[in-house]
């Protein structure tokens, strides 16, 4: 664990969610078990999450590109639930499309580490708190409320219409809390996240996430930069500040 | 009072903030009454702040209008700063501009109706709210910790870079919670704004608040027209919410 540092400049925390506050991968296996059991899909339901996950990246990489006009969050996990079933040998139509609907606002209902809202409490009673995630405002509101995530604002991708880490998603939402960006931290369990952060000149909080890609995760285990802060859990983050 | 409303279909609460929300007058009045008196200004404090506030809606309608590109609230209430101290007498630089600088802020810092903070978070356990103000986001958030305001996101003018009762600051809102209009309400002080609101098809939730103005308040004393909830408070709001 890194050495405490100093927290005073700073006003603004921004949050990675997906993986950093709340664990996607638990909760969409558990969604989608009994859609996949239902209609006969071979697949262990944490592989069919991961593959689900999978088509994540491409799918902003076109809007980031501009190959696409801007489109949130929802609508492209939408589309990759019908790829991902495509993948697995699923006919489309095979599964009703209300079905299919209605396990995609699964993203709305991701059950947090069990640090997370204790550690966003605690960190929310010294500095404002909120997300600069992809998700889009809609699912992160909704995910706050199915969470108890005591965010102060939300903002992030759709408030730049781009996606991280596009420059213009972090500059937006330091720009909307009207600070310098020394003045905001980035919360990230993902060290790409950080690096384009720390690249536009904000902290940079690096949380330890080993099990977000499962017991064989092999990415981000460890800080891959000296960011200034490195820590086990949202917990130990706010241990940090209060000693400060 | 109205009789209790359907609120089932209702997913979110816009609030007006400024009048509805807290008391900027006397908030105002507060903060600007030593620095008049340090810089012998002879006015009454809340002459002032009201001569103050009187320059907001003018400074609004140049961007309206488009005769100014989009600017957040806090230039716009600076620079009427420094048009109330003209008209009353005082040379531009008497005041040196970091004490009017640090006055400004005060609209960052006004306290709420002594009901707001418990209306908020009894109506915030049924329904997400978030203002849908001419703020700007930053001074929403600092006005949100300052007073406790316990908001799930913050929209309003600047998502649509524009300012109420343009039509797009009240859908983009809607928009960005992923509603349908009529399945938000907005909550208001003032008849225009839910006026404005209505005319898109949402919700219209009015709070009398006769003394935003002071003692001689001549303008929205009353409903101008059958709003769906009529109410004296925002803890009345939550308990006609309660009842159905």
């Amino acid at each position: 664990m890194a050495a405490p540092a100093d927290f005073s400049q700073v006003g603004f925390l921004g949050f990675d969610v997906f993986g950093t506050v709340v664990d996607w991968r638990s909760s969409v296996a558990r969604a989608a078990a009994p859609v996949l059991a239902r209609h006969g899909v071979q697949v262990d339901p944490f592989a069919f999450a991961d593959a689900w996950r999978a088509l994540y990246q491409p799918a902003m990489e076109a809007v980031r590109t501009g190959a696409r006009p801007w489109v949130k969050l929802d609508v492209l996990n939408r589309e990759n639930l019908d790829l991902a079933l495509v993948a697995h040998g699923v006919e489309p139509g095979h599964v009703p499309a209300a079905e299919l609907d209605a396990l995609n606002l699964v993203w709305e209902r991701l059950d947090p580490w069990p640090d997370a809202v204790e550690g966003l409490h605690r960190l929310k009673r010294h500095v404002a708190i909120g997300p600069i995630s992809n998700g889009h405002i809609a699912g992160m509101l909704r995910l706050a409320r199915y969470g108890g995530l005591p965010w102060d604002l939300i903002l992030g991708a759709e408030i730049a219409r781009n996606y991280k880490p596009r420059p213009q998603v972090y500059l937006a939402s330091v720009d909307a809390v009207g600070l310098a960006p020394g003045q905001v931290a980035m919360v990230a369990a993902h060290n790409a996240d950080l690096a384009a952060a720390r690249a536009l000149g904000l902290r940079t909080i690096f949380v330890r996430r080993p099990r977000e890609h499962g017991p064989g995760q092999t990415t981000d285990l460890q800080p891959e930069q000296d960011w200034d802060i490195v820590a086990d859990d949202l917990v130990a983050v706010a241990d940090m500040r209060a000693r400060t």
